[in-house]
């Protein structure tokens, strides 16, 4: 690896993690290239080279990929057969497809689990929709699709039987509801030479209403020994996967006292925003740290942090203006992150902010005088 | 002005303090349109928009100038009668043109601290060499370039009238020396509203022989009484030039007791690269801030920090390898910034390290490390 000396890294995706993982990598000169099916995706205009192409096209992607130090990924949706392609070329690509592979189907994530005794919530797989009749003793669940959901899409809460009309046609599984103490996720990182480093977990609050990241807290406000047996869990993942690269694990605290994975996320995560700020190492330079096989970063807290998402406010479509903002920068330690997108739509994610605080209570103040000053509607 | 509505703000100059501007105003979606002579500097590749040509030439300048939010400077050698013409157009300059007009030759520099009462040292105006032996007796002093000195250049001590032979031929000033208790610097950024912020005294350590900034720290260790008097000097400073952006004013606290304003810069300065990591508002985010008229980022500091420069080593020129990286990586609180320069040459400043610690001590034992381990040689 020729890292420090203009290293090349591929990034199949050019979204506002690549984004940020680009401002951070402006640290170590390193060189992106990225891949995109958007023209104006977030990194078009900031990355050394951009091109604009299908994640999931085969010839795009192995084509993409040649003359790169590292080919990684800052979405899951890509052409996994294309990344094996490449590895079977010789070159390095950080995480590896067959995780990826993995990752994409939540199918196959639960199994892995069950097959490699990571704690997890009860699953069935459910191949078609007429099935969820035989679990009508068995709510309130969750049903997933098998592939391709994204951010609260492909997720469907089924409390009651009547639910079920509700349900997905494809292959999907039906995950048994956790009675939830708490959700966390902990990022992990290792590197090609094995190092693993955890973060502190961070504890995340869902939106009632659409299933997104409403806010999370770091440090979580959870028992040492709930945190030291989450770590442990997430690190047993990352060694028995050999991956290469962060790993964002969301985690159940469940009341019964369980510690169970519910999904994972092979790259910078919406979890991890709040460390550019809130650690001493970014979730962006650690994933780098991992790909480039670097020495790890020092993941402890420098400062209570949260982040919260800003999303584009319903009813409004077009060019974007953001509303609020001077209220928002008067304010102390709170950092807004643009994504660059030009268009807003509702509940898109513009971008976020990560506020600092004494405590707690200091952040969480915070949080609502944000929330109720700054909008994202159109021009 | 339509910030947070993708911004364009143009930067004459596209060295490393305009790559951090560019990596800090990607938080703010800023559009960056840079103009640098070297078709290779540190923006090229990461500006939305980089014009190839000269800062000097008046038409490339004004042309430069048009449809942009804002125009700012990250060097000061930039041709100021196209400023003058851009805001004769209505363009919004900032700093404005005549600020920049006067801090580009010291000799007027050091006419206006005295004809606006800004303490300073000592000093008379040479014209030609020979003028020099008319103060054999007023010696030890400095000679000044008045114009174009950069880092060290320009700068000749004079300790003994046998030093005369060394001076400047052109246009410059001699300025008594002052017999310093220590260099500090303050950087204070004031908005179109005229908001003033002031960040907390820094240290300065020279190097004795190529007269750079060898490492700072971060707070001073200066009395307070001495912190509140050089704050009080730069906010008098920004008020009488209506100064309007980030100004870095380096002072001698002379042994007499005496704050004297030694140099000013009216930009990002390399004694504000630690504020990255070790305030709560870099100074890039600030000088932002100030020129689009936003509410000025809270200055405090979060932890003790220093910054040394990383220079190209002696007896290597050609393309930069850096040597002992991963040592570095392996320590906690130490932040490498690169400023994507493919050749190293001799002194050339090539990135920098930003070093977190519990307290001076913990900062002091860093930096010897990582100057017994870093090293920029070619490969």
């Amino acid at each position: 690896m020729k890292a420090f000396s203009r290293t090349k890294v591929g990034v199949l995706g050019g979204g506002q993690l690549g984004r940020m993982l680009i401002q951070s990598g402006i640290n170590f000169d390193i060189q992106f290239k990225m891949l995109d099916s958007d023209a104006q995706a977030p990194c078009a205009q900031i990355a050394q080279e951009f091109v604009h192409g299908s994640l999931m096209d085969f010839k795009t992607v192995v084509k993409f990929g040649q003359e790169l130090d590292v080919l990684t990924i800052e979405i899951e949706k890509v052409n996994a057969d294309a990344l094996e392609e490449l590895e079977k070329q010789g070159k390095k690509v950080f995480p590896q497809s067959h995780i990826i592979r993995m990752i994409q189907d939540k199918r196959l994530q639960k199994q892995f689990y069950k097959d490699n005794k990571i704690p997890t919530s009860d699953f069935v797989l459910i191949d078609s929709l007429k099935e969820l009749d035989n679990y009508s003793n068995w709510l309130p669940a969750v049903q997933k699709l098998g592939r391709d959901g994204y951010d609260g899409r492909g997720v469907q809460m089924m409390r009651t039987p009547s639910d079920f009309k509700k349900g997905f046609e494809e292959p999907s599984l039906l995950e048994k509801m956790v009675e939830m103490e708490k959700e966390i996720a902990i990022i992990v990182s290792r590197n090609e030479a094995g190092e693993i480093k955890t973060f502190p977990a961070v504890e995340l609050v869902y939106h009632p209403e659409h299933n997104l990241v409403d806010y999370l807290i770091s440090p979580a406000d959870i028992p040492a020994e709930i945190e030291q047996k989450a770590k442990e869990i997430t690190i047993d993942l990352v060694e028995k996967l050999s991956f290469v690269g962060i790993l964002a694990v969301e985690l159940f605290w469940a009341k019964s006292g369980e510690i169970l994975v519910n999904e994972i996320a092979p790259r910078p995560h919406n979890s991890g925003h709040q460390t550019i700020e809130g650690n001493y190492t970014s979730q962006y330079e650690q994933h780098l740290r991992a790909i480039l096989n670097l020495p790890l970063g020092n993941t402890e807290i420098r400062q209570v942090s949260a982040m919260i998402n800003i999303l584009g406010e319903e009813g409004y479509t077009g060019k974007a203006k953001y509303v609020g903002m001077d209220e928002i920068l008067k304010m102390e330690g709170v950092y807004p992150h643009l994504y660059g997108k030009e268009i807003t739509k509702p509940f898109r994610k513009m971008g976020h902010v990560t506020i600092l605080g004494k405590n707690r209570e200091d952040v969480s103040q915070k949080i609502e005088h944000i929330r109720n000053n700054l909008k994202v509607i159109s021009q």
